[in-house]
């Protein structure tokens, strides 16, 4: 990749991040700044994110922030004048720890805190959860800001699991995918999951899915959903 | 018919079905690209469905994609080059199956599928699911993709029964209507009631209402709610 | 009022009318055509009220329907082509049996219904519901469409009780004001307190608001809330 | 500062407080003309606020209030025309005793209100909760309009507590800021963690979190987080 590929790479993740975040409002999972998306620029050790306590309304591709895998910004890059989202360490560890990951997503969505709040997986009891994420939602360890533990927690909960999904204890969902929009998808999912899920077992007594429905749905899903290789975008 | 009121008719369905897709956004009863919304062809064994795994912002009349009854996409018809709904067996089983049915819609909105996570029908508490269901909402068989038994368990629960809407268990609803319109008016009630009849009965005893009471309302709003012909569209 | 002056004043609530289905909307506090808003013509024994079955983002005053106060659409009137709301005898009713009424609103706004299912009262537990209602919100008698008994209901249960809005049994609010726009803001209120009162009580102990609060509440808020000769409006 | 400084500054806030009152629309906090946002004038004994019972839709510059800090309108300012919001008193009630607060908030959002039904202090279970409020929402005394007691529950309440929020029992929340941006802030968030908490509490046991890290959440979010000196704005 020559420098004018790897910046027009750069320049397609930074538009894509910008515009993913208007999901993340649409479903109603964040308020105010809270809440942030990343993506990895293919083929480069950087990714791009979210400022820090910048309003919804005000994201465009040119004020999100290039960092390097270590999470520092990459000085004199367009939006390097503001500091990175608060979560940026988490992010970079997962980027660091997990080759295949090409974004990561963190919100505050209400339901999927509340499970948080417990301590407490969602038991997968609905096929749509066994499609996306093939099995329950996997409770992460209580971890806190300023250092690498939040990062720790989310790759050695989701390492070898199928879920795309941790919810980190007290605080609050961290997802991954394939890309950006993957990561995203997954974070509207598991607070879908985690509202109904919430409001079922409310009412009287779950009934599960056998395993094996469970392994069935989430391969089929996996191989064959939407339109051939966009599958997971 | 002629191959000239075929296409127009053909179109016309296009039209409607992408249209009501935006339904299914407005009342919050979908999140990213899951749900749809089918409907047949008047006067032929076709149907028009959503393609699968597309964003409901993109969904236009030419990229409906038409079926066979046996859910086959009609080879060269517009947007023929994507997949069909995953879903689109279990519409094609019940257009099959059930002639007087003009419509289908399918989604997985939060509270119908809190009932089905526990299989539990929705009792008929309200007077406007008496009008609309004439009854409880009933739950069919566990049954996940891949051959007919979605379908069959749709039509096996739903003949004979009074409600458009039946709670697939651990899945969620799928509607029906003379019309898709009208099978995406029952699924945006279904959710209605669902939501309301769970609220109610968290907080104490609910009244039931008399038999002869739901019958009464049944009839009433079966044959005059509405403008005239109209009145189920 | 000769009659160029009643055209206008019939004008004028055709247009509130219309307008005013649109907060209905806003609120959440209807699906699909469900709910509906109608306004006294000031000094003539008429009313406005809104078509059967038509969508929402169809209302015009033009298509609003003109009623006498036993509910008969005034033949030749704009929009009389249409059938009246179905709910329109019992709006008649209450006009005729309560002059100081102007406006009456019906819904089935979920957590208003959820009480209405177990037939239970709102207690006055919060000081918002203690100006706007001056007490508990009281529930009318099990009534069904196609005769005076849902409009007796309402008249009987909201005679001489501070509230302006009624449960009815296993059916939903109908409220009323001294014209539609008052009338529609006691629908929204009443959905706001029911969902407030239910979360409050799920969750443990309510605390009662002393009967003298509740009056001093009451008493100042109809006097001196809002700007000047429009409070109520 | 001269008359024309002076001027500009009351400006300033006039178009933030109006502009403030869309996010109390846009996260659902409010219902009808109820709510309301104040700002200090900088450097003047001088504060803004909302007109009584105006919509929402209607909110602009010109027809914020002008007040001083006994809560009487300045005569003559634009706007003065027109009542100040009815709890007018309690705002400036907060502004003389607590000179560092340069906003306060007031709304009767629902799941805050909830908790201020019962008397019940929000319990810190959630990280957010400890970085924007360091600790338990309090509960302030029942107190209705009319004197002084609001507002002295508000400032005996937050003085030296580390809560910009205080939920009035039987009434609702009252929030505090800098500006009135960051009490707006503040509102948003106590609903946010109201609702949350109490789904979270509803389905089983919470988990405490550590004194010791909430102290390190708070002191670490109160001087880092957003972009520099724009921290809580």
């Amino acid at each position: 990749m020559n420098a004018d590929e790897l910046q027009a790479s750069i320049d397609t993740v930074r538009t894509e991040v910008a515009a993913l975040h208007a999901e993340l409002v649409r479903y109603g999972l964040v308020v105010w700044t809270g809440g942030n998306v990343s993506g990895r620029v293919p083929g480069a050790d950087l990714f791009v994110i979210k400022p820090s306590g910048v309003s919804y309304d005000d994201l465009e591709p040119g004020n999100m922030i290039l960092c390097d895998l270590d999470g520092t910004v990459v000085p004199g890059s367009p939006g390097s004048e503001r500091a990175p989202s608060s979560d940026t360490a988490a992010h970079a560890y997962v980027y660091r720890h997990m080759p295949a990951v090409g974004g990561v997503v963190h919100t505050h969505s209400s339901y999927a805190v509340a499970w948080a709040a417990r301590g407490e997986p969602i038991p997968c009891v609905i096929t749509a959860m066994a499609d996306e994420f093939g099995g329950p939602i996997p409770v992460g360890p209580f971890a806190i800001i300023g250092d690498d533990s939040i990062g720790r927690g989310i790759v050695e909960t989701l390492t070898g699991h199928r879920s795309r999904a941790v919810l980190m204890q007290n605080h609050g969902p961290f997802t991954i995918g394939v890309n950006a929009k993957d990561a995203v998808k997954a974070a509207v999912m598991v607070e879908d999951v985690a509202r109904t899920v919430h409001h079922a077992r409310q009412a009287g007594e779950l009934i599960p899915i056998p395993q094996e429905a469970i392994d069935r749905l989430y391969d089929r899903y996996q191989q064959v959903y939407g339109q051939r290789t966009d599958a997971r975008r």
